[in-house]
């Protein structure tokens, strides 16, 4: 099946049986509004392209583990769009959680979301206990507050932050279980996957520095030029936009000469090749070629 | 070991775990402010009590299964204190987290407290896959948004609510986890334990809605009067206050009748009813003899 559709259908799974009745039906709705609103699905795309890329011999594994991520990716923006975060409107191009279901509806349903990521992973715990309990251990550490996204949000509130390990945290942690995760999920050794997502992880956090620095925002269906707005360190406050672009196009770089020999490399090699150029600024995707 | 030290200790492994170097230092010290600020422990206490009362062959499991529902409570005590919520400066005589660290690092000290009380159970899971498997199903359910504590609170978003569903999902969910996820700790049958947990949750619900109407701030270390203040569904608001004590009584007495037969039962009950005696406001303290 098409990776696009199998990520479809199983967050479908995964929010269908995280809602049914008797939940209170606003809460659904919200959980419902955060995940099928047009989001890209990067992480999970990666998840299983890597997943493939090492046999895939587990389906039921790797959409397990790409769902987890991208329940836990969306519980994060959905809490990073209240209003004591960013307080931004728009998602997406559509109003965000807490403008359309309240700010007590949002914080809970980024709970219920970071709740059901794991109640993902745990439908296929007893089946796979090795694998699952690899699985478990790498989205605790994407989501936590050592180097997880909540550690990555929670630098903003620092007085002294380090830009990489920032980056690292916000944006890397999920990455870096993309490709862990995806390759635990098809029983190949995992830890040799991390630089790839790692590197990944940083080149998308930058771009998305400069998409809020020079894209419009009906082009990227959010506000643009909060990272100043809200003081948040950024690669283009850092290093300008040109020296931004140099060290997205080394990242795109690094990353790909970190994949692991594996059956299924070019393929994997060219599939992020192209999910790079889609998810950049039109302006820049010359830069990742 | 006796089970408050087993319950302090598990803890402190946890949120050492969460917390250590290199994450953000005011997000560990909000985690920690959340976590070691005097909880009573009465869910990890019933746990570990249901699980000993089933022979606690592995106290690895239900030491796990402990942790992880005490630190899914800390997380939702957390996130009902925000401004969006209760809007509480108080909690346990201490300042809130969002009063002393901020509402950024309170929304984020939630959420990395619903990972690690997941992470928690990760760690055993492979070790024990049959009954982790059941383990973990017991928390997502008890922190999701059909019948969990994310439901509960969500409950008071929506125009139509039934008060027994709203104590079941916001107080009764982590009970019946803590009865049916000590039981399952120790390898027993753990759906006849349901029983007991939810009605000692409604007991507790009752009882605490009950120290909102007729006990002092200084009493229980937050502020009262806080239901109809919030326009919040309360016990005492349906029933009064003498319908209300009549039904905590009935809500004991049931919970006692319900447990299943064990090897620990008369231990059990003793310790039971004296926790309710510890816990209930002590004006009421006679009517659960």
């Amino acid at each position: 099946m098409e990776p696009n559709l199998r990520i479809e259908q199983a967050l479908t799974r995964a929010i269908d049986l995280a809602t049914a009745p008797p939940g209170p039906p606003r809460l659904s709705s919200a959980i419902r509004h955060a995940v099928f609103a047009g989001g890209a699905r990067v992480r999970p795309k990666l998840c299983l392209s890597v997943a493939l890329a090492c046999g895939d011999d587990r389906p039921a594994l790797s959409d397990a583990m790409a769902t987890a991520l991208e329940l836990l990716h969306c519980a994060s923006l959905v809490h990073d769009d209240l209003p004591c975060f960013d307080n931004a409107d728009l998602r997406r191009g559509l109003p965000s959680v807490h403008k359309a279901y309240g700010e007590q509806l949002a914080v809970l349903a980024g709970d219920a979301l970071i709740v059901t990521a794991f109640q993902v992973l745990g439908i296929v715990a007893t089946s796979a206990p090795t694998r699952s309990g690899r699985m478990l251990a790498t989205l605790a550490t994407a989501g936590g507050a050592r180097t997880g996204i909540a550690a990555g949000q929670a630098w903003e509130c620092e007085e002294q932050v380090s830009l990489p390990d920032y980056h690292r945290a916000k944006t890397g942690a999920l990455f870096a279980a993309a490709t862990v995760g995806g390759a635990s999920a098809a029983g190949a050794d995992a830890e040799p996957w991390r630089a790839l997502g790692e590197k990944l992880g940083e080149a998308y956090q930058v771009g998305d520095d400069l998409r809020d620095a020079i894209c419009t925002e009906q082009a990227i269906g959010k506000p643009v030029g909060q990272d100043p707005l809200n003081g948040r360190p950024s690669a283009v406050a850092e290093l300008g936009i040109e020296g931004s672009r140099r060290r997205l196009d080394r990242l795109v770089q690094d990353a790909l000469r970190s994949i692991p020999p594996c059956p299924g490399r070019d393929l994997l090699r060219a599939g992020i090749l192209q999910e790079m150029h889609r998810v950049l600024p039109c302006k820049l995707s010359m830069v990742a070629a």
